[in-house]
């Protein structure tokens, strides 16, 4: 794995340590690197916005770094071309209509990497923008919600030989028809992801509107601390539960091609010291990085948006949990919490979770398909549910990880409705009311408000 | 040259010429015709306008022709792209930069294009949209004014077969390199006579906002009247004075390539018969076309944009025009007319027009570069004057024309400053004042507020 100067990740042992450097001109690196920069739709939301990131991506590539910057849409332009579509046309899942979303939605990013070329122009940094199609990044054709296939690196590599700060459009791509693609909501992160694991960058660094992944949401615990690391597995466990800070398909991209993902904010000072920067945020890294922490537990999630759902006493027979699950997945419901518990007198419970919009939706399937033929009717639910979880890598190798946070839920006086466990990840359902209560214990619980020695 | 249906544009032979149609899904034309509709800013200015213009084609499309559309942006999102780019860039010519004006301003087509495919879709009528490097429409490298090498049909006759309507992204392109470009303002117009001509349909329809060519602009004459034809010839000789209707290289480009264009307005509702619109606004046609009206002069073109420069008393030896003329061009001015009349005395006078903005530059550029090594200083000019022309196909053959024209102007004691012909054109420069008097009277000595007989 390349890595770009690594006196840029550990300036308090450069000689230099101290030195601010204000713009980067006189700054030459030893070793030149290849360097992504993804700036979400809030970092591109005015004209102004756009310039301090043209001046940002003007410091790093003045620094000798070859710069490759993944922009998406100005902050509300997908949301006001999507709504220009309803205005003309019926919602549908028509291919050719999903065709022309593409074809629509696609131009949010078309018109931010022709801006922050400009930009970067007016800063004196030479700079070319492409769409998706003149990279090209290939997708498959499920418009509106395509996966990339592949990404042909050599007009990138042509425009980055020549000196130029290259400008890709986030969340595009063609399919093999020729046709405009879209990657889904947030796709430029996986776009960021895609072309910095095919150019083997350095480093991707996400910019966005939080400073980095932090134990858990400050908002709920005051103590809550950026993490300066986390592994792709712990991102993993946390983004599906809440953490949206990255696309998880983005995150998935970048664990499968080892690329070193760094999430930071873009609502720093432009100018702040290279050196400075580059250490900020949130380093998303692998398993056995030398920089990993030592803590056990990094991090704690919740969520409230779910709702939980029982079927009690059910018959215990091959096919019971298909019989259940998937008359719900016929519906087009999503399943996250499954249990189901050992038998007693041939008897068995069997619980899951589903997103509170499709409380009642799933409680009517059950009902119309599935207790009829079960051989039983006691189908219960509760709305008023929370899923708090402890993610850690060190999870694996540590015993007792798990009674701790029973313990300390315990002691608190929350009782624990359902319990679910991964390798790295320990969740409980608790009555919502005791949400906030639960994470600031288990917060205190694993240390996660102090700093790693 | 294939003709769509006759009996559309010629409905009063017509057995069913009485019966109103509505929406024409019952009727099934004998012979199949490939249509270019072309819609400009304005007709597709809203969503509720884009559902009109999906309506008129889908009409079009059920009698049976194969279409093709090519939109203009949504008026006013040019100007609101290329006004962004302003901010975050000064203004300049590197190519560099022109090339991401294009990315940028070539997304306007590509949202009109999208909408309208959905809208079609909602109307239920099969439709696809492509920009201009998906036909692809190739051009040369020339940023921002583009001018168009070739269009491939294949793509386009493909899915015309395959029965829907094909809608193209107008006033873009893409180079041999692969970089999207763009015509240049109004370029759309040229994009859809270059698509007419590459799938040689059988008639481009150019909708907007005037209902067709006049004998003169009807502010200045209410009795001013639509041509129902009106040559290339003309067209490119009112045009080119201020009759700004369509593009004027979109209609050099219908005339090279014997492309049938119809100018009618965009705004008649869009469920008259078809075989009534089939016939409206003005048809640009060929000289010698059967349907040709016989008036010797179509009409009477004007312009006040111009100033007047004469440099006086110039040695009458070679290469003079090319000393005055060069330093001119040289400073990137435009002239339009030019006269230099016989000499006497080995002296002669030399006069030419220039846009009025340009006028004081050009008045400096003589005296700082010519001047000094003419022979005289004496450089005249006057910016309160207006150009008066008549254009007619039919004055190539007419002898007295010229003097008619002389005669009316001097009944109305309005003096001529300078005259210039051409072929099928006599234009005059009288003072300013005098414009409107002059346009009237031109217009009623030529009996062009008279029907055709």
């Amino acid at each position: 794995m390349p890595r770009y100067n690594p006196w840029f990740i550990t300036p308090w042992s450069a000689p230099w340590a101290d030195v601010s450097f204000g713009v980067q001109q006189s700054f030459i690196p030893t070793q030149m690197a290849l360097i992504v920069h993804k700036y979400g739709g809030t970092s591109m939301g005015s004209t102004e916005r756009i310039r301090n990131v043209a001046r940002r991506v003007a410091k790093w590539a003045r620094a000798g770094n070859q710069m490759v910057v993944v922009p998406s849409a100005m902050s509300g332009e997908t949301n006001r071309l999507l709504g220009l579509a309803k205005e003309v046309s019926p919602a549908g899942s028509d291919p050719a209509m999903q065709r022309e979303l593409d074809m629509l939605a696609a131009t949010g990013e078309q018109v931010s990497v022709g801006l922050l070329a400009l930009a970067l122009q007016a800063e004196g940094v030479p700079a070319i923008s492409f769409t998706g199609w003149q990279v090209p990044v290939r997708t498959n054709n499920a418009y509106t919600k395509a996966r990339i296939e592949s990404i042909d690196d050599q007009r990138v590599r042509a425009e980055l030989d020549a000196g130029k700060v290259v400008i890709i459009a986030g969340f595009q791509g063609i399919d093999n028809d020729g046709h405009i693609t879209t990657l889904g909501r947030g796709g430029s992160d996986t776009s960021a992801v895609a072309v910095a694991a095919a150019l083997k960058a350095a480093e991707c660094l996400i910019f966005t509107d939080v400073d980095g992944v932090y134990t858990t949401d400050p908002r709920v615990v005051p103590e809550a601390r950026r993490l300066a690391t986390v592994t792709f597995e712990e991102m993993l466990e946390m983004a599906s539960m809440g953490s949206k800070i990255l696309q998880i398909r983005s995150v998935e991209f970048a664990g499968k091609y080892q690329v070193p993902l760094r999430v930071l904010s873009s609502f720093t000072p432009w100018d702040i010291p290279l050196a400075q920067e580059a250490v900020s945020g949130t380093l998303i890294t692998f398993e056995g990085d030398e920089t990993m922490e030592s803590a056990v537990v990094s991090g704690i999630a919740f969520n409230r948006d779910e709702a939980k759902i029982s079927v009690l006493g059910v018959p215990d027979r091959p096919g019971i949990a298909y019989q259940i699950l998937g008359a719900v997945a016929d519906a087009n419901i999503e399943v996250d919490v499954i249990i189901q518990n050992v038998s007693h007198d041939g008897k068995t419970d069997f619980s899951f979770t589903v997103h509170r919009n499709d409380y009642a939706r799933t409680i009517d399937v059950l009902k119309a398909k599935v207790v009829p033929t079960l051989g039983t009717d006691r189908v219960e639910g509760d709305t008023r549910i929370c899923k708090v979880s402890i993610v850690g890598i060190g999870m694996r190798s540590h015993v007792g990880i798990a009674s701790k946070m029973f313990r300390a839920l315990s002691e608190e006086g929350i009782n624990i409705q359902m319990i679910s466990t991964s390798e790295i990840k320990t969740s409980v359902v608790i009555d919502e009311k005791y949400m906030e209560l639960a994470v600031r214990a288990l917060h205190r619980a694993f240390d996660l408000d102090q700093p790693i020695g």
